[in-house]
């Protein structure tokens, strides 16, 4: 998995955990594509600082997941479900379709 | 959900933001069913330092819950798995029985 992706990650898990500036900091770079520069011109700060609140915010969210490792069960159960699912898909009853709706219901999670 | 498995939940998801102390008294008194006067004697300290570390670990745990909504998520997820469980049992197949070992362990966790 590529750093944004898990970045994007650890900010849905632990994202309520950062203040709400550096969330909303977060959320511009990682979910909303911005630049430093874009951010630092929006927010009326330094480019310096908007980097600063990125690199405190990032080992934030890293240690949270090194406490907690609740990212890395997340993705491991998601592997379990889409092996469930690839079982299932195999087989043809309108019961399985139902049983593979609520899995994909839990992967999108 | 009663309180007593509620709060072992949240140790399980949180337990490890607590201090070392805190994380100590709460799994002697929720997890090993400990009274306050055992804590206080096998740590030789007062049974109402421990009355106050267990409120204040609670208050804490409870807080990350709050926040993050992490316990409730696996609730709700557990609650479909079983839910899936049910669909696919009600079928004979040996890759079903495969689907439901897999589904059985995520349901565990």
């Amino acid at each position: 998995m590529d750093k944004l992706s898990f970045i994007t990650l650890l900010l849905d898990f632990y994202g309520n955990l950062l203040t709400e500036k550096q969330r909303m900091i977060m959320s511009y770079h990682f979910e909303e594509d911005m630049s430093l520069s874009e951010i630092s011109e929006e927010l009326n700060i330094s480019r310096q600082a908007v980097h600063d609140i990125i690199k405190r915010s990032e080992k934030i969210l890293f240690q949270y997941e090194d406490d907690l490792k609740l990212v890395d069960k997340f993705l491991k159960q998601r592997q379990k479900l889409i092996e469930v699912k690839s079982i299932l898909s195999a087989m043809k009853d309108d019961r399985i379709t139902k049983a593979i709706d609520i899995i994909d219901e839990l992967i999108e999670l």
